[in-house]
C-alpha cells in the first residue's frame, strides 16, 4: 500500500486526502510556514478552512518537518500556491535523498523560474535534473472542475492527470473514488495552460458581469457567453502554441474548469469589482488582505510575457487577453475597452470574406 | 435597400427587429395566431414580452396578414418555436409566389415532419423544393448566445450564421451592428444539433444545480461543470453523426450558447425543478400553464429518437443523455441516476489503459 505526503495544507492541498483517504492511502499533511494555523488547528480535530475534520488517516505536519513528512512516503502531492512553487519544490529536493517519488502536482500554471517565466512542470524537471542528474522524474500535473471544499464534501468531481513519460498510466486511477472519477492524458502543457489562464480568463467574465451589474437589475449573460467563448478559442491557440493540444482545452481541464471558475471563483469576483468601476490594484490588494487571492491577476501579468515567448502577438492572436490587459495593468476604463474588443471582433469575424 | 419579414412575434423574433433597424432594413412582424396579443399591444406602442416599444422601422401585422407581410420582402426570417416550423413554412410557401428569397431560421433545432424527425433546414428544404421544383434555396440557420430580451436592450451579442451555399457569404454582415458581431459558418448541422440540444443538456445542468439545493446551503459547482463538460463531448458527437463538424459545437453556437442556457435557461430552471424531486411531467406542465415552455423537454424527447436514425447507441455513445432521459421520461429518482451516472463514467474513464 502506497503513503502519500501533500505539500500545502490550504484548500486544495487539504481537499485531495479525502479521494486519497477512500483509497486507504495514509497521508501526511505539510504544511508551509504560512500554514501554521491550519496545522495546529487541524491537530486540534478541525480543519479551518474546509469547516470540518480532517480524515482518520491525515497526519499534520508542521513546517519545520518537511524532511520527516517525505522520509517514507512513494508519493508526493504538490499544493502549494503558484507563487511558493518553486521554492517550496526547491526545499523538497534538498530535504530527499531517494529519487524514485511519483510526483503529482495540483498548483496551477506558470511561474517565474531563473530568469525565465515558464511552465511549473519545466521548472520542477529542470531542478530535479540537476539534483538528480539521469534519474527517471515521474512527474503528473492535475487539472480539472475542482472546487476543493466541494470535493471534500465528496461532491461529484471529475478531475484529469496530465502524465510525463515516466508516470505509470495506471497510477492516477489508485486515487479515484465514486466521488471522484479520474481520466489521463499526457498533454501536460494543454492541462497547464488550462489551469492558468483560465483563472485569467474568468477575470474578463467577471467584468462582463460587473459592468451591467452596475448599470442595471438583473442577470445579463449575452456578453458573458461572447467573452466566454473567446477566451476558449484564445486558450486553445495558447495551448497548442506552448505544444499542447486544442482537445485538452475543449476537455475536462478546460472547459470544466473555466465553467467552476466562471460561476464562482475569486477571479470572477474580482473581475465583478473591476468591471463596476473599482482600481483594479486596489481591489486586488483589498481581497488579498481578505485572504482571498485573486491568482489570475499575477497569471496575468506573467502570462502576457510568457505568450511573448512563445512566438503570439497579443494584438494579433488573442485580442480578448489584449483587452483584458489593457483594463487591469494599463488603467483603461472597462466599459469603453470591452466595447472596443466588440468592435474588434467584429471587424475580425468579418475576415472570412 | 432590403425589406424583411419576421415571422413570429415572440421573444426572438422581436428581437432580430433592433440590429435589422440598426441597418436600416425596414421589417413586417408577422404574428401568428397565438402572438394576437402581442401585435395589438405593439401597435399601440408597447411589446409586453420585451418590454419596451418595437424600433420604428418594423411593422406589426397580425396572424391573417402573412401575404401582404412577405408580398413586397427580399429576406424572411422564421422565428416560430419548433412545435409550430412546419406548420408555418407550409402556410409561408402557399403565400409566396415569387422564390428568390433569402431565408433565415431562428427557430431551433429538430422537428417532426413527414412521420420522421428531422433537422428544421432538412425540413424546409424539402418542402421548399416541393413547391418550387428547381428553385434555388437559399437559407441560413442562426446559432449563438442570444438571450431576446438582452440584444433589444442592445448589450453586446455575438450570432453564428450557417448558411447553405446558395447563400452569398456577406448578406449575414449586413445585419451586424456594434452591439451585434455576425460570424459565418457553412455547417448547418453543426449549428442546429447544438441550438437544440444545449436545451437538452441544460436540463442536466439544472438538475445537477436542483439536487443540492435540496440538500444543503450554498452553490455546489464540480459536479455540475464535469456535467456541462460531457454535454459539450456529446454534443460534439452528435454533430459529427449529424454531418457537422466538432469545431461549430466548441464554438459560439455550442460552448456560448450552452453557456447562456446553462446559467439561465427556462431549460435550466426546469431541471432545478427536476433535480428538487418535483415530477418531470407534472412540473413541465405546470411551467407551460405559465407560459414558459422548456423546449429542451421535447427536444430531448425527440432527439433521442432522432440520434437512433443516425446510427448512434444511447448507452454506448451519449451515457449522460441516456441517464437524462431515464430521469426525465422513465421516472428514474434523480439522485441515483445521476451517481449511476458517475459511477459510469469513472468505469469509462479508465478504458484507456
Amino acid at each position: 500500500m502506497f503513503k502519500a505526503a501533500v505539500l500545502g495544507a490550504g484548500y486544495m492541498g487539504s481537499a485531495i486526502t479525502y479521494p486519497l483517504s477512500e483509497n486507504n492511502i495514509k497521508v501526511n499533511l505539510w504544511g508551509t510556514w504560512l500554514d501554521d494555523e491550519i496545522i495546529r488547528s487541524s491537530l486540534a480535530g478541525w480543519h479551518p478552512k474546509l469547516k470540518k475534520p480532517l480524515p482518520e488517516t491525515v497526519t499534520p505536519m508542521y513546517s519545520g518537518m518537511l524532511a520527516e513528512a517525505v522520509k517514507d512516503v512513494d508519493i508526493i502531492f504538490i499544493a502549494v500556491l503558484s507563487d511558493g512553487f518553486v521554492n517550496v519544490f526547491n526545499m523538497l529536493l534538498d530535504a530527499i535523498e531517494k529519487k524514485d517519488y511519483y510526483f503529482f502536482k495540483l498548483t496551477k500554471g506558470i511561474v517565474q523560474y531563473d530568469n525565465k517565466i515558464v511552465r511549473a512542470t519545466q521548472a520542477a524537471q529542470d531542478m530535479f535534473e540537476k539534483k538528480f542528474p539521469g534519474a527517471d522524474f515521474k512527474w503528473a500535473t492535475i487539472g480539472g472542475p475542482v472546487k476543493a471544499n466541494e470535493l471534500s464534501d465528496k461532491i461529484p468531481t471529475a478531475s484529469i492527470y496530465a502524465l510525463n513519460k515516466s508516470m505509470p498510466k495506471d497510477m492516477p486511477f489508485g486515487f479515484s473514488a465514486n466521488f471522484y472519477p479520474v481520466t489521463v492524458t499526457d498533454d501536460i502543457p494543454g492541462v497547464e495552460v488550462s489551469s492558468s489562464f483560465k483563472n485569467v480568463y474568468s477575470i474578463a467574465v467577471g467584468i462582463c458581469d460587473g459592468l451591467y451589474k452596475a448599470l442595471r437589475e438583473g442577470m445579463y449573460h449575452n456578453f458573458s457567453a461572447f467573452v466566454f467563448n473567446q477566451a476558449m478559442m484564445e486558450m486553445s491557440k495558447i495551448a497548442v502554441a506552448a505544444g499542447g493540444s486544442a482537445d485538452t482545452v475543449f476537455g475536462l481541464a478546460g472547459i470544466g474548469d473555466f465553467y467552476v471558475a466562471s460561476l464562482s471563483g475569486r477571479n470572477t469576483r474580482y473581475g465583478e469589482l473591476v468591471g463596476k468601476g473599482e482600481n483594479p490594484k486596489d481591489s486586488f490588494n483589498k481581497m488579498f488582505a481578505a485572504g482571498e487571492v485573486a491568482e489570475g491577476y499575477y497569471a496575468l501579468k506573467l502570462g502576457v510575457e510568457w505568450i511573448k515567448s512563445l512566438g503570439m502577438d497579443l494584438s494579433r492572436d488573442l485580442p480578448l487577453l489584449d483587452y483584458l490587459y489593457r483594463i487591469v495593468f494599463l488603467s483603461k476604463e472597462p466599459m469603453q475597452t470591452l466595447m472596443d474588443f466588440v468592435r474588434d471582433m467584429k471587424t475580425r469575424f468579418k475576415s472570412v470574406l
